[in-house]
This record gives C-alpha cells, structure tokens and sequence, in this order.
C-alpha cells in the first residue's frame, strides 16, 4: 500500500541562462533575452513527492510537517530572495536552467529522505513551464 | 492505445487526526494541531483518473457522466459536509490521514470501475498538501 | 496617488450554521447540510486589501511583512485548526456564516490599520463562495 | 539523468461528439447533450511533457522555444477559433472526443521530438475533465 | 453593514462574433478568426455578485442555494452546450461579443433579486480575459 | 450601459527594493532580503480593466486584440526579462515597489487609452501580494 504525498512550496529568485566558457555574445544567441546579463527572475513553485507505505501507527508516509520544514531549509532558505548564479553554490558553474535546478534540489533532498521512499521533484518556473525529475 | 481520462470532484468535511487507542495527550503530541479535538475542516479537493483501451465505437475510455455519478454516489454522497471521524464508517477505528482517506477513496472505487481499467487517486487536503494512490 | 496593497492568507477550520435559539431541527430546516451537528469544514482564503496613499520615502502603502505579520496574529492564530463555533469568541452567539465571518474579520483588523486607510476583506468559504466586506 | 519538461498551450475551438454513421437520434440518445447538432465549445488547455537526457552543454532536454513554436504550428494554429468536426481533417470521420483528440495531438507531435525522448500529452477539455496519453 | 456575496458558475457553448446586417466578408475583416462562420467556443466561467445588508435572522445577505438554483435555472440552463448565435433568443440579432452577454446575463438575473440589493457580474471567456457588468 | 474589459498579461523580471540615496546598509535595514543588491525576480502577472460605453455596432467596449497588443509594445516589450532597476528608465531613481510600478504601468498605457474610458491595473508580484490603481 505505497502512497505518494506532495508539498508545495516556492522561491522567488533571479538568475540568466549562461553557459560558463561561453561569450556573453554565444550566451545570448542560443539562450535569447533569458541571457540577459543583469537577469531576470521568477516566483519559482516547487512540489516535492515522497512515495512509500503508510506507516500504521501514524496513518502517515512521512509528516507533513517534517517534510515541509525539509524544504524550507535545505531550499527555500538556500534558494529565495536570491540571484541564482551568484549566489548559489551549485550554480556558480552550472547553468541554471530548469532542468539543472530540479536535478539540484532532487540531489539536496534526497540524503535527507527515508531511503525506502521514492523521490520525485517538479519546479515551474512559470505557470506554463515546468520540469520534473525523479532521479532516474 | 490506453488513454487516461480524469474526473475532479470535492467535498467539505471535518475531521482530526486521531489514532484510536492512544490518549488524547499522546495524540496532540504525535499530531499537534491537527489533532483538535474539536475538529478543524477542509476543502478536499479529488481527482479520479482510470486508464485503458478507447472504445471505438464510442471514442470513451468510459463515459465521465457515468464516472461524475459513481464519484457523487459513493464519495461526495458519503463525505461531504460530514465529519469524518464520527460519521464516515471507514474512519471510525481508522485515523482520518490524507494517505488512508486516499486509499479508503480508491478501495470504495475500485469495485465499481471496469477490471480492465487502472484506478488511481489524488486527494488535495489542501492546495499544498495532497497524495496519490494507485492501489500498488 | 491612491493605490491598494492586497494580501492573500489562508486558515482550515471546522464549523455549522447554527442560530443560537434555535432548536437543532429548525437549524437543519434553514441551514440543511451545513447545520450538521457533528460540523463540517473548510480551506478559508482570504485577501486583506488596505488603500492609502505611496509613501514617497518607502515606495509602500503599507510594509507588506507588516500587514503579512498582523493577518497571521489576529486572524490566522485565532481560526486556524479551530471550531469555529465552539472555540473562538466571536461566534459562541454569531452564526458563523461566510458574512458574519467577514465582517468580524475587518472588525478585527480595522483597529490596527492606519486611520487614514481605507479596509476591504474578501473571505472564501469554498473556491465557488466567497464574501466581501469594507466596512460601508 | 532524465528530466521531463512540460510546455502549457491552450486553443479555443467548438465541437459536438458525434458517431459517423449513426443518426442524430442515436448520437444525442449515447452523448446527450454533448452532441447538439449546431455545436458548444471549449477552451482547450494542453501540456505536452518530453522526457530525455539534459544536455550537458546547453542545460536543455529540448529547447522550450522550439517546443513553444512547435506546439504552435502543429496544434494551435490547427485547431484555435475551429469548428473541430467540420474544419479538422482528423476529425471529419474520428469522434471529436477528449480522449480522440489527445490521441491525434500526439500523433501529430510524435514525429517532430527527437526519437530518444518520450512524449506525453494532458488535455483540459474543461477544469474538471482531462486525458492523458503517452502513446502505449 | 453592506456584504457582497459572490458565486462562481460555469456554462459550455459555441459562438461566432457576427453583426447581423453585415456581410460574413465585413464580419471577419472586423473580427477576425472570431467571426469563423463554423463557430468555435469557450468554457465560460461566471461570478455573481450580490451586495445588501446581512439579515441578523439568518447571517446571510441571500442564501447561496437559492442563488446557486437562480444561476442554473436562468443562466446555466440557458447557455450550457448551446449555440449563442443560433439557439439563445437575445443573440439571435444581438453580437454575443463578451460585453453584450454579461449585459444579458445581468438583465436575466436583475428581476429576480431582490431589489434592496446591487447585482453585479463578472464573465470569463478565456482566462485571459473577462468582463462585468454592474448596471450603470 | 458601461462594462469593464479585462485582459491579462506577464512579464518576468529581476529587482531589488533600493532608496537611491539610502546606503545599502539601510536598504537592508528597511527592505530585508527584498533589496539583496545582487536581485531577486518574479513572474509578475498584471491585469489591464477598460470601463466604457458598449460600442453599439461592435459590441465592444474596445477591441481586446487592441488591447492585448497595447499591453505587449508598452509594457510587456519594455519589462520582460528585464532588471527593473538597471534597464526600465523609469526605475533609475524610482525604487521598483509593487506601488510604483503599478503606477508607472498606468500612466504609460493611459495616454493610449480612450479619454473617455476609466482605466484601472491590477499587478501580482506573487500569487499572494498584488496592488491596484485607477488614477485616483
């Protein structure tokens, strides 16, 4: 009886599309205006989804509450009010596509995580964008 | 070519998190607020998705009036504006978690819906908390 | 250069309609479903909407951290994973409609707000209900 | 490291469902009122998820803006401000149902993503009905 | 103690933006893919907005159901999987442009509320972009 | 017979609160994580209302495909993927609050906007925060 629980959370953060080794000029002609050297940014919206089985005693896959301040420390703290390049470690040479940053925060989570539970990660980065990673 | 088709419902409900047997201390204790008890409510919100072969004739996997009906007949009908621990049979000796309302959900549906089809439930307690179960 | 600053918040709680005075039977004959007994509940939204003039030194009509922190003190902390009917003052005798709610909710706010603001609040019962009240 | 990346599309188009071959009587007695012969209509929203390995070079499994574009040509441009059945080249024998039209939308898209990546269609015909197809 | 109670709804239906009078020529240079003479369609989504005094019996300004059934029995009934242009009398001569069927919808609910109370109204025809109504 | 239009629109941009003349030091003070000089962003969502006369031979208020491209050259073209304070002339010495800049976006589309029509913006910098102005 394996159930999935989900929570949401958000950042807000600025970053530019920018492949370290790349000219501004390379940057911009592949990654257009999401190049822009002095950024731009997102209200970024974060779901993070735990499988596992109900533990009996508690009714619970794992706490909600748990799970929630999990997030907010390891990304929302890490992640929110921030430029993404600048200041965010994994980012300094990594280009923080969508793509990279759920791989990143499924890789943050997933020591902090019951390791007989699955774990899987969507970011949107605009409500018509949106990535998931489940580490795989 | 199985196609997945969903059906959203909800319903309004009361309920605590109580583990039968434990005190009311111990339950405030494991589940804080949540474990009032004097109750406090939600909103659930509810999608039901079934997957199979698209009938030919019809162009259906299964008519979604006939899926609105089952899910008004079987959940709205016996969840909605009830509290759950003390009207909702399932939940008398069962603690009234997201993950077990899930699985209370999907094993009510389950009988009802063709054997060919897959079953699977998401259940939002609220817009950031939610779970799925897909009987596995 | 009038311009409003709304804020969006968000509290669960459990309640009934029910008519200090009334008999139970005359409750259910008024009130049907949502005077049962054994409560029901709901996910309540709300947007606290104050109008003034922009601050020319701060660029604000009001410090939204501020405005965040007083809607979490008055409002948040006395209904969240509450009975509304049984555990908040407010509605010992007052029928806790949506339209009751709302308006002990702004008179709970208004004493706190700058004088020379102007207050509006919207409740959401449910994402189809909802209620607003500034005061007039 | 396989990432899925979704884009959000929608179109606005009129439909009836309708059984070539069987008589009005006998499509509005199966779909009721579904299939009034001078049509109703939808706004259509769509999320089209290709799931592949990121690109070490560009941070990208597939560029949003091509996918942008590509949904576009083969999909909005087909079928917004459409009378499904009459206008529709696919729909001129097929059934305009949800579950068809998902279908024909992932066959028209499978041939222009890269053959190593995955693709899967949702479509809204309303908020509270939707499909999904992955091609299996 | 003035509260405005609001309602969501939603009906289906098609329609094409067609001046009577004019040639389907001048109709489609004026209004464009909209003026399509095989029609296209919408989700329309509909909030009613009714502000009076709080009956200090009841707590409430107007019961909900009553405007819930006053909605479906006007409105709903009216227009859900309909062809405005061709099956609902006020647009057979009447442009049903966004404008003139809130005009309508108002009109039609206007009677039946009491007349203490002000009666707005708010109609979605895509989520981009809506209109309302308030009489004046 | 006078009706509101409404139409949406997006940007996506980096900020920080900053008072020129203030040190960052005292931006600190005042505006916490919000004046973080290397930026934040967000997806600002605005909505843009027209209030007039119903166009008797249009049915329009005023043409939304006018107003949709009004949006795009004026606001959407000068503050997508843009750093507000560095790159929007407006904002080199004006501090970019939620309140200025929804007064700047008024009076850059009012002078294109019919006199005759009232005209209101509604800017979400967050799902939770947003501001209003109409000119008054």
């Amino acid at each position: 009886m394996r159930v999935t629980v989900n929570r949401k959370a958000h950042f807000n953060a600025a970053h530019r599309l920018y492949k370290a080794g790349w000219s501004d000029e390379k940057n911009l002609a592949v990654f257009g205006k999401c190049s822009n050297p002095l950024y731009h940014g997102h209200n970024y919206d974060l779901t993070v989804s735990v499988t596992g089985e109900v533990d009996p005693e508690t009714g619970f896959v794992m706490d909600m509450k748990v799970l929630k301040d999990l997030i907010k420390i390891e990304i929302e703290d890490a992640f929110d009010h921030k430029n993404l390049n600048e200041e965010v470690a994994e980012f300094k040479t990594l280009n923080p596509t969508s793509e990279n940053i759920v791989v990143v925060i499924w890789n943050k989570l997933r020591p902090k995580i019951d390791k007989r539970h699955k774990l899987s990660v969507t970011l949107y980065e605009t409500p018509r964008n949106f990535v998931s990673y489940c580490g795989e």
